[in-house]
């Protein structure tokens, strides 16, 4: 029986990244998926700032953008006029108060999104069998290592395969065979379910906000407006809500009638179509699998652990960090780092993010379906002038930094440092206090300058998702902390602490050209000096062992209009002192696990050494540091 | 015999660009190439910023980039001291002072951009033939529309095939059997002539800079570093120079012996190569060819025309620029909107900078070449303690804005207005006084808010490089030009303006969802207001002649750090009035043609219509304009 690292069910955003990841990272992945070919039209389609940053830390964004996306940096809303509709206001998608790299939404039909992922994982050696589906899964511990047996079958029932695997991951949506065969039950926290309609197509119109996201309420009913790629618009429509006085799950309707209705809601405009590209329509309900696993083998992510209405654009970008999320928990564990006691962080952490989604969403569409009042209902209010904000607009603003993506904060844990974590050195600088970067959270952006090269870059994107956690040594002032990093690079070099204890075994044989693995594929380094560049001689100011990531090696020394006044502007962003800087643990998927203070002596490394000492399969530390 | 458009000798940069370019609007092309497939490895290598900025314009940057190109952000300067050699200073390679969208050089083996260039030509139906070369070309007069006969063969003297063209472009590069026939004489301005090494590879070295671009001078010699993709680094050396007294033109060396002198050159740091990918021995000599086409048939580009030696990576920046020069003007006489004597002034205006560039190469070379004072030759001065800046650096940092490809200007001619030109109105606005624009210049970049879709744009880039001059009509505020827009555009309704005389044939069926050419292939027109979005309803802004350019609408509402001080930054950029705006004409290689005042009455479309009536094939204006 052949035997596999993983198998993944379901070539869905959530079975894709996963699947890329796994296959980059080295393991032996079987991936099915039950369709014949990737998504060929409509489904989902946006892509938040934050998931830009996710893909082009994986060098994926320039393949999603070669397919010229339609981006979204605005949102209009349109109220009832005296006239029909007319525009009461925009705002920003991402407003300026989010310190995102790409400010916008961009928008792409889901099977190019689908096909950048199969080429990279084609280009790394693994494929999606297709049309294959699961018959069977069991937990029968007969084998310690592969203890999972999958049965697979070909759509047309023929082809069978039993394989025997360590993880069985379920990325099937929300009809899922192994959340049914489990056992696990969706929650469905709002009563409130929905019918909608989307439509995709290219239109003839006047409305002059046909290239915007907009939402419109009108007399004649609700309806979404999105833009996207090769000059097509989406519109969302609801076609029936169970608070309808005749609520049928199953009330539909037809291409026509969504365009007719869609006519009625844009007068005074018109919009003609030119082609319809994709209509559906489906119903939803705010549901949430009660479980993600229940032994830490077999596991479930995206749309199977939670359906919500599709309007926010929310659906695959959770789906990405489900998945980003699980594989370097798996990845570390399977590797000798980790505690097998890591994975059921997946649960916590990304259940949590499902329940705020799930809240938000409730609140989203309960709102957006809510008829406003008229404008001639609006009591002494002037034709045509704009009401005050209303309960819809004001969640839409409020809720900007959550469905940018960057609204993600996962709670204390063992990665996530707080002050009930176990490492306990009063290093640890904490949030607001002593630093602007919060445990559970991303990395803030930085522009910094980068010693071998002089390019300019974007700091947070420089180690890339290689499974690594990420130590960046904020250097401070190379004169006031020359002997702290030297201190650190001592405490680095002894064999009880983590970098010690987790060193390549073929450290004496890895490449001269490695940049981010020299010396273990538990962490990469990186180095910020408050310095201008070509004052920074790599090897005069970093001992060898930290010098050996010469390509990660910068300059804070690019002007910030965030920080106008600080000569670091790195530093002053993450709220580190700009002489004495600070150490940045940053888990390998780009969330803040802990800040420790750069000193001299060993406190700083025996800090360290304590927080991987709550997860890692070593014990570190211990000995006397001898300083 | 075969009929076409144009027949294209070489598949370098200058030969593809121009094969792009024609393929792409439409053109019947012969292309071919005596190698059996492109550059494998070697040869040029150097994108410089504007030629980035103009393979953006024509969708090409993504693709070059995909690549993951090496980029120079800063070049080092290394100089004898007591110990070896010393880094004496840094510069930037595109600094500040120049407003550049990418501030810095892109090095990519040629091959890989040859490709980027050839799946294009292969997306819109052509191809190159290969190995096929010229035998033989004859301007007859036989047939006045194809007056060139082209006789071609197969490089192993088999296969064999005679053509008629409308025209014969020669990039054969430096070698070139048609400069050669035609009889046309390079002159060798300076009788100084060099013999290059020139060697790529992979390397280790602890020299701290071998990922920057470095000119080193030791006493041992001197060397030219500039960095590449894949981790490779290519190294210039020079081997003889006719001014040395064993001067031999066919002096050469091994790979083995430009190994050890570079090794001696970057005492005290050490080399060592991992691989060499390619090395190649060649002299050098600036030469300019006396004529760029006898007959305005058969005309030649690129290294044909031009060669000099390769270390400011100019080539293939100053190939790219000759073939867009030459391709709009023939695609303006072939569509009939331009009289046939607007090719002469490809010759005058490409030459001229030829001819600068080989100033600026041969200046630049010397001083290279010239052996600098070791330091202990240098009286007085401290061991180790830098000198004052040397003339090589001096002249560097002085030729920033030419090599970065910013500091091309072309002429006053029929295109590049000025006080000569035959358009006499005095609304036209001159440099410095009026406008900061400056006619044979390229457009200053701004970046604005498109209206339809609130995405923020880079203005420049917004028209693609589509054959058409373009119009960018800087609004001001609306109340304040509100009458002037309206009068310009019942201005272009006439049938005497150039709008109304190149309106094209298939006027009333063109697409809705055509973008840049709804009225005529002559033009495309960009609206610039000086007014938040959301304010600008562009029906109501714009009479429906410029409103019809939807796409192309902008608001100036984006801050600019370069004139933080203005409401509208990219009016002042353009140095012109923020309220009352102006016109500005760049022709289709995006250098500026005229800059007009915009007036209420029938001013500024006079202006205009004088303007292109000086190099049109119809007469402009002259009836009484009814306003």
């Amino acid at each position: 029986m052949e035997k596999y690292d993983i198998v993944i069910i379901g070539a869905g955003p959530v079975g894709l990244m996963l699947g890329t990841i796994m296959q980059r990272w080295g393991y032996k992945v079987k991936h099915i998926d039950n369709r014949a070919e990737p998504t060929p039209t409509g489904r989902a389609d946006g892509i938040q700032p934050r998931s830009l940053d996710l893909l082009r830390n994986m060098g994926l964004k320039r393949a999603v953008m070669a397919h010229e996306p339609a981006k979204v940096y605005e949102v209009a809303f349109w109220d009832p006029s005296a006239r029909g509709i007319q525009r009461t206001g925009t705002w920003a998608s991402c407003p300026k108060f989010i310190d995102a790299r790409y400010p916008f939404t961009t928008l792409l039909h889901q099977g190019l999104i689908e096909r950048v992922f199969i080429a990279d994982i084609e280009k790394n050696g693994g494929r999606i069998q297709r049309p294959w589906t699961i018959t069977g899964f069991e937990n029968n511990g007969m084998d310690t290592e592969y203890p999972v047996e999958v049965s697979l079958a070909h759509v047309d029932g023929e082809a069978r395969e039993t394989v025997r695997t360590k993880y069985l991951f379920s990325g099937e949506g929300a009809r899922s065979f192994v959340r049914e065969k489990l056992g696990v039950q969706m929650h469905y926290k709002d009563p409130i379910a929905h019918v909608w309609g989307v439509m995709d197509g290219v239109v003839r119109t006047d409305f002059p906000d046909i290239k915007m996201k907009c939402t419109i309420h009108s007399d004649a009913g609700s309806i979404m407006v999105i833009p996207r790629e090769d000059n097509m618009v989406r519109l969302y429509i609801q076609i029936a809500s169970s608070t309808d006085p005749d609520w049928n799950p199953r009330k539909s309707a037809t291409e026509q009638e969504v365009q007719d209705h869609a006519r009625k809601i844009l007068q005074p405009y018109y919009i003609e179509w030119d082609r319809v590209e994709w209509y559906s329509v489906y119903p939803i309900g705010q549901g949430i699998a009660e479980k993600y696993t229940l032994d830490e083998r077999v596991f479930m992510g995206g749309d199977c652990c939670h359906t919500h209405s599709p309007k926010a654009g929310q659906g695959m970008n959770t789906a990405f960090l489900d998945a980003q999320n699980f594989a370097w928990k798996i990845h570390h564990v399977e590797s000798g780092f980790a505690s097998r006691n890591i994975l059921s962080t997946y649960e916590t952490e990304r259940k949590l993010i499902a329940d705020n989604l799930l809240n938000f969403d409730a609140k989203y569409a309960k709102l957006f379906s809510a008829r406003l009042p008229s404008a001639g209902e609006v009591a002494g209010a002037h034709k045509d002038e704009p009401a005050e904000e209303n309960e819809f607009v004001k969640t839409f603003k409020a809720s900007c930094e959550f469905t940018s993506g960057y609204g993600v904060a996962y709670d204390p844990n063992i990665f996530n440092w707080s002050a009930d974590h176990s490492a306990r050195s009063p290093l640890f600088l904490t949030y607001p206090e002593n630093t602007k970067l919060r445990t559970g959270r991303i990395l803030i952006p930085a522009t910094v300058t980068r010693i071998v090269d002089a390019n300019v870059v974007h700091l947070e994107q420089e180690i890339p998702l290689n499974g690594s956690f990420r130590i960046y040594v904020f250097a401070g002032k190379p004169s006031t902390t020359h002997r702290a990093i030297n201190d650190l690079a001592r405490g680095l070099g002894s064999k009880r602490s983590f970098f010690g204890a987790f060193t390549r075994e073929d450290v004496d044989s890895v490449s001269y050209h490695e940049r981010e693995n020299p010396h273990s594929k538990f962490f990469t380094v990186a180095t910020v000096f408050n310095a201008p560049r070509a004052s920074v001689d790599i090897s005069e100011a970093l001992p060898p062992v930290l010098a050996r990531y010469r390509d990660h090696v910068y300059a804070d020394d690019i002007w910030d209009h965030r920080v106008p006044d600080s000569k670091a502007a790195a530093h002053a962003k993450m709220g580190l002192d700009q002489d004495e800087g600070g150490v940045v643990i940053v888990r390998p998927d780009g969330y803040v696990g802990c800040v420790v203070k750069l000193v001299e002596g060993s406190g700083t490394i025996d800090a360290l050494n304590d927080y991987f000492g709550a997860f890692v399969t070593k014990k570190l530390g211990g000995e006397q540091a001898q300083l």
